[in-house]
Formats: C-alpha cells, sequence, structure tokens
C-alpha cells in the first residue's frame, strides 16, 4: 500500500494530504509563452498531482520548485511503519530534450508523529537521472517508526538552474 | 468487447447507462471525518464509476452500497450475447489495511430484453478476495441468450458490516 | 519523445497544439441518440483528444471527421527531426460490433518549417486493421527533416460510409 495517496482506503473518507503552508510554492516562469505573436502565461501545476497515484507520466504535467531545499510536507493516509519511499520522473527517453535536467537528485524524507513534533530523518538518498521512471528507496530499520507526516526535502537537482520537478512521490509500509 | 462501458461503440453514441431508479443509492457515511479540528464529510461516488473502463484502480475510488443485496441495473451499449462478467476490486497488497472485507462475495447477475420483463438468471459467483484484482465469471451455455440490460445483485462481502465497495464492472459477449 | 504531446517538455510551457483553421471539422450526427422516448445528440470530441498521449483507449472516445481527406494540422511541441510517425485505434477485440471500419487506411504525413511553407511530403502508409492498437511507420532516410509542424491527411478508411474516426497520433524524432 502507499500511504501518500489522496485517494486512499475507506470510501468517503479523504486519503493523503498536502499541508500547503510549509510546502514550496510553485515555480512561476518568468518567460511568458509567446504563440503566434500573442503571449501568455500557464497556472502552475499545484503539488496535489504528486500524490494522485498516476501510472502514467507525461513531460511537463509535474510541480515544480524554484529553491533548494525544495520542501514537501504530506499528511498520510493513515499512520504507518515507513519502510520504503519512492519517487517518479519522467525518464530520458521520453523527455524531447533527451535530458532530464530538472529531475531531483539528492533528497532526504522525514517522519513526524504530530504536526508541532520535530522530524525524525529516515534517510536520505539519490535519483538516478539513468534510472527507472519510479525509484523505491528503503529506510534504514534503524529509521523504521509509525508516522502521520511524511516530508520531503529535495536537496540538489541533476542541473536545472531554474527549477526542479516532482512527478510522483508513494510512501510504503504497514499500517500502524 | 465491454458492453457495460459507458463510452461504447460509435462516436457521438451513448454507451452503457447505470439505471438510477432501481440501483442501489450510494452509502453515506454516519462518520464524518475530522482533519485539523473541522469536520466534514467526502459526497459518495455515485454507480457511474464502475462503468468508465479504468484499469487502473486507486483504493476508495469506488461505489460504496449499504444493505444486501446490493443491486446494479445496467443499460448495456448494444443488445449482447452474455458469455463472460467481470467485477474488480482492489487486492489486498494494494490496501492500506491489508484487507479488503469490503469487496463483494457472492454475487448474481441477470439479463432482460426489455425494462419491463422478468430477470433471467445468468449466473451466481463468488469474487475471491484472495484473486487477482479483476475477476472473470463464465456464464452457464445453459443461460447465455441475448439481452439489452442487465442486474447485478451482491448478496454478501468479505466481512465488512458497514458497506460493500465495487470498483469496475465488464460484461463480456458477441453482439447479438 | 514524443512531439506531438499536448502536455510537453517543461512545466508551465505548452506543448504541441491542433491548429482548428485548417484541421477538418469534427463528424456531426444526423441521427440522434434515442434513450427511453427521449431523443439526444452528444457533443462530438474535438481533434485534441488525439495528442493527450491516452495509453488506453476506450471505444468512442476519439475525433471523428467525415469526408476525405481528413486532416489533422500539429504544431510540435518542439522543432524535430522526425523519424516515425504512430496511429492508434482500438482493435476489432475491443470493438462492441468485431470490426473497425471507421480506422484510417491509407494515409500521408507532411512537415513545415514555417506556417506559410508548402508542406514536404513525409511518407504515405496503410495503418492495418488487423494489427496492433498503436502502430508506427518509419519516416524514409531521404525524406528526414527538422520541423515545426506536422499535417496529417487521411485518405481511406476500412469501410465505414458516414466518419473516420483517429485515437492517437505520435510524432516521434530527436530534438532539432
Amino acid at each position: 500500500p502507499n500511504f501518500a495517496l489522496e485517494s486512499q482506503g475507506e470510501p468517503l473518507q479523504t486519503g493523503a494530504m498536502i499541508l500547503a503552508k510549509t510546502t514550496s510554492k510553485p515555480y512561476q516562469s518568468h518567460r511568458a509563452c509567446r504563440l503566434f505573436g500573442v503571449s501568455f502565461r500557464l497556472p502552475p501545476m499545484g503539488p496535489n498531482i504528486v500524490i494522485k497515484g498516476r501510472t502514467h507520466l507525461n513531460p511537463g504535467q509535474c510541480w515544480a520548485f524554484a529553491d533548494f531545499p525544495g520542501r514537501l510536507d504530506i499528511a498520510l493516509s493513515h499512520k504507518a511503519n515507513i519502510t520504503h519511499v519512492s519517487l517518479g520522473h519522467i525518464t530520458k527517453m521520453v523527455s524531447p530534450t533527451s535530458s532530464i535536467s530538472s529531475a531531483p537528485r539528492e533528497f532526504s524524507v522525514y517522519g513526524k508523529k504530530h504536526l508541532e513534533d520535530e522530524e525524525s530523518h529516515l534517510g536520505t538518498f539519490l535519483y538516478d537521472q539513468d534510472g527507472d521512471q519510479l525509484q523505491t528507496f528503503k529506510v534504514p530499520d534503524e529509521n523504521v517508526g509509525s508516522y502521520d507526516f511524511v516530508t520531503l526535502k529535495v536537496n540538489s537537482n541533476w542541473g536545472n538552474p531554474e527549477y526542479t520537478c516532482l512527478y510522483h512521490i508513494k510512501v510504503h509500509g504497514e499500517l500502524a
């Protein structure tokens, strides 16, 4: 099971939610699109796109943020013993530029039992720009514990100077 | 082909439809969600979700009903000789609680040529809680016939005392 | 990469777009749907449905046009050296009538660097009604070039006298 899924668990119940207040703001481009002489700007996608459980990722359908660390705060659908975390990004093969410089590189994951608690460090991992679309990372056994909230901090990307893109996050484990 | 698909057949033509009058009402939870001190209720999903031909099922994105038998009436997209019926539910592995007590257990399927006809019994089957996500059931040869309407009656579930969830239904056969 | 994808490339940037002015108009049925004595018409789907990168195709969820040649003009997401084109349609197995007479048969593909340029012929191909759902066609080496715009002209279908349906188009190559 994935405890970071917006639609989760029982019918009529909310699943995971993004805590918007502490989560990084979506990246706003300074460049506008010019098309046939008309210039316009697309509204940025919010972070909710990353917890929708999408299995098919289209380039550009992601949450982008500008600065490091990029921060994403999730209220899980259930309190869970968190054993693995997965991050998703389009692969180089699917990218129109054949590069994915905006993919996350080093990132850390934290857990909390209550909103006002200190964060417990679950692990720091590397998303491989030449790896699979969805990459899964194991929380070291000594860090496994039961949490209601998970925070992702993205510390670097693969070279894009303007923004980092996140397509998908999953938080795995067992119901606490 | 699946004759219980909402989008079906030719462009500009409707496909299968749910007959809302005789179909069981969606389950309304008495419990409200409490989140950060605010209590709220999600609107229940209607039965249409089960004929949308979704291949990826997310926990909670289902039609829930409260009592037995739960009844679903479908006007097929075309009159068809019905040979198989498939029911879909999330698996235990994907369920956040690792159990799927709200999955259908015993169910019966009926056909009708006209709305006002008597129902013809096509078969009574068992959805296996340890089986695949989508399980297909063969209509006994002696019951195969051509019908415009199909009724599903769910007689029991795998233990949930409050509601039963249906994620997906497919009705297979040949154009009559 | 697919340069005919509506959501493509960077976040906040548009991807491919349909040029509606020169693209064939959607087919409007003269027949209305009759259901329980009420007659109504569904609004036709626009051509944008074919560049959404859908991987799961449901019967009827397509762009239909009436006359030959049916014409689709696409502004690619990026200027690209176009090496392959893919067309998608539901298979006979999934079709409720077990036939796909409205599938494209012979079609030609053209490229342009600027909107006002002459079209360069990239190739003429045959969509096989007994083949896979998504069929990919190689542009002959001597016709490969870098283009911003691609035009599809569908010259015939597999027998439907009223309309032809297109479900999916992909334009492959390398960023120019």
